[in-house]
């Protein structure tokens, strides 16, 4: 039995199976698209820019008049400089010794279409912490694979939670969606229900 | 491939799935052991020092001298109130009508007994706020059956997850263990290493 239940079909502009994953455990039925959205950054456009901005072309990309659809970019900023996915193992051994011992930031903008086409933009970020890593521990990671495909080359959720000493803010955020505020969003406009 | 390997023998000195799970995750071997403790809080006893006797009592009951024990306690405290699980649907739903719109402290007291018998006494506090929730969300979620096993009665996880805007502090704590914490001690005492 689910938490919530669909009022409208809901359409993810995102091939990322942790996003579809936050959504299906509290029982939503969600169809997955793929967005179009070459992701070049804006000349002086801030990491909150750029996130909402692309998670609004990835909803608009694939959005029908019949579904709500949802867009989300997650980015990882740390120093000021946005960290993306790495293209290789040592970029990802890179990355990590920079998030090793150091707080950064991760900011998820999302955009919601509504069938009348009006949005919903908004924004979430949250502050996490890592604890000092010893050399091995970030090369056996990488060995794994798991920091390959994410943005600032860690999952949070699995292996990546053994280097997160704190989080400040939603914790969902750093998964790929800020869950709680969407489910509140998607309640007031009558997209989802709870299931009773 | 996992993140870490055991060097020495763990024994997990707690029943719930959701502490096995998030050693298990990053690659250790737990041998699991229903610990002795009766739970019974003393006089005057702060919600900290609560957890970590009940945490040192249950990694007592079962350690062994070629083993190294960790045991556990998770308490949810709201208001100077401790909230333990819930004894039935209509407790659970008064429960989440206290944790509706407010913030409240998740407490994990660990406890880790070395081979030599020498132990670890540690604690981690992180604060959980909760959106405001409908009356038709408490009652779906309790009609889950999620929250009838969890202090508090709510489990941040699964479905849970839809009711939790931020987390200030260890997530995993939340979750009922704080790993980053734990395995950074476990490094230390050289009972488990990066699995390289």
């Amino acid at each position: 039995m689910g938490l919530y239940r669909n009022i409208i079909s809901l359409t993810l502009a995102s091939t990322s199976p942790r996003r579809r994953m936050l959504l299906k455990n509290i029982g939503l039925e969600i169809t997955v698209t793929s967005p179009v959205c070459d992701e070049k950054a804006g000349a002086d456009e801030s990491p909150i820019d750029q996130a909402m901005r692309f998670a609004c072309e990835k909803a608009s990309s694939v959005s029908k008049k019949e579904n709500i659809t949802i867009g989300a970019d997650t980015i990882v900023v740390i120093d000021n400089k946005i960290l993306g996915k790495p293209v290789d193992k040592d970029d990802a051994v890179r990355m990590l010794s920079l998030l090793s011992g150091n707080m950064h930031r991760v900011i998820t903008g999302h955009c919601i279409i509504n069938r009348d086409f009006k949005l919903i933009l908004n924004y979430a970020v949250s502050e996490v912490t890592f604890r000092n890593l010893a050399k091995d521990e970030i090369l056996a990671y990488v060995e794994t694979g798991e920091p390959m495909d994410k943005a600032g080359a860690y999952g949070i959720q699995f292996l990546g939670s053994a280097f997160v000493s704190t989080v400040s803010g939603s914790y969902t955020n750093v998964v790929g969606l800020p869950l709680c505020r969407i489910v509140d969003e998607l309640l007031q406009i009558k997209a989802i229900e709870p299931d009773i």
